[in-house]
């Protein structure tokens, strides 16, 4: 039984008209500061300067009274079981994800949020490698990890930054409903759920609730692709 | 000395305004008939549905006087040592990929076409499998391939479907130049070139020309994007 988990899946980190991670900032509030917790181990791994993508995360945290450590600034093992957060940042999802095989660090993290209760804040391609795979990352595979496989705090894909098709494009190109229902022709595929710019998930012990600031688009394989509306109870989704 | 090939790498098989590949037929003709080919192996692995696949291109070629074979109909090995011309089409890149390597064909398609003259028709991700690597696909990995070295017709990467940002976008996923730069940062990448929807690279023997409908973008690492004119000569990146 999976019960102590408290997890905030973003779709990004930016939205039009807000700074950096603003838009969600109440539910960050609520899941770091709600559980009495202001030190946010932050893992850059999905850039490639990791300096540098400290510093813009640290500038925005710390304004909202947070301390961020970076992983990459001690032993990664023992930054991750002395945390109380852990905040996995954007960019591309392989990248991320090897690091993550690279470094040892799947099984810890998952024991870490699973089972000791550590919060965990994923945006973008931290959201991806926060469920059970990287199958719907729009990434391109600019390095090889040693498996799609990823955290599996959740059972289920996530598309991040999904986007409905453009009416009035002529390009031909497959659209993001027709790469993911690609993947769901696929018998070990399963659940997808395609959260738009401002959408998130919040996942508290055995709840799930569609947070944010638009509706999400589910994928459940055999099934027409359905509209969830904000403040959806999602919870059956995390028992499938 | 890689010599006597004959390569036609089309970054999609549909434009807008035209049948499925019929913006190409004018260098379709000259790479088969101009050759005195008219039988063509179909691979139609990126898409799930073989037999539909096989019947939308049979429909379109088989008007312009080509026979069409594909390689689900019979043993795969036998049917690409017979081939003239081998035509691999569009959909998913890594089933594409992983399917080329699951049959073991990737060796075999490298000889027929790189030293025995056979022709190569390629499209989206056709195309992306002709390349050194499927690193800048758009497509989702739905499935794992053992790595993600290609067929290595030519030495570099492509972008097939290459976009332009939407410059009246919110969205602030990153654009697709962002990504192949992404790709870039790192030492083992090389050059990539973005093919426009109706773009396409000609590659007889040691030369290669942009042909096709609209200019296409050409990244080298360490420099600017530059932009490419239809007619181009681009022999030299068949030399890195």
């Amino acid at each position: 039984m999976l019960s102590s988990r408290q997890i905030l899946l973003l779709s990004t980190s930016r939205v039009h008209g807000y700074e950096f991670l603003e838009y969600a900032k109440e539910h960050i509030d609520k899941l770091l500061r709600g559980n009495n917790v202001t030190n946010l181990l932050f893992i850059p791994y999905a850039l490639k300067d990791h300096d540098f993508y400290l510093a813009r995360v640290d500038a925005v945290l710390s304004k909202w009274g947070y301390n961020v450590t970076s992983i990459h600034k001690g032993d990664p093992k023992t930054l991750i079981q002395a945390a109380q957060a852990i905040y996995i940042g954007g960019g591309n999802t392989f990248r991320l994800l090897k690091a993550l095989y690279d470094n040892d660090l799947l099984d810890l993290i998952r024991k870490r949020v699973l089972e000791e209760g550590v919060l965990y804040l994923g945006s973008s391609a931290g959201t991806n490698v926060a469920t059970r795979g990287i199958h719907t990352t729009n990434d391109m595979p600019i390095v090889y990890p040693p498996s799609l496989d990823a955290l599996k705090l959740v059972p289920f894909n996530i598309n991040p930054h999904y986007l409905d098709p453009d009416l009035n494009s002529v390009h031909k190109g497959e659209t993001r409903q027709e790469r993911i229902l690609q993947y769901q022709e696929l018998p070990e595929a399963g659940v997808v759920i395609g959260l738009r710019e401002g959408s998130m998930l919040l996942i508290e012990n055995n709840t799930m609730i569609l947070k944010g600031l638009c509706k999400s688009r589910l994928f459940i394989p055999g099934q027409e692709p359905q509209e969830i509306d904000v403040g959806t109870d999602l919870s059956h989704l995390l028992n499938r």
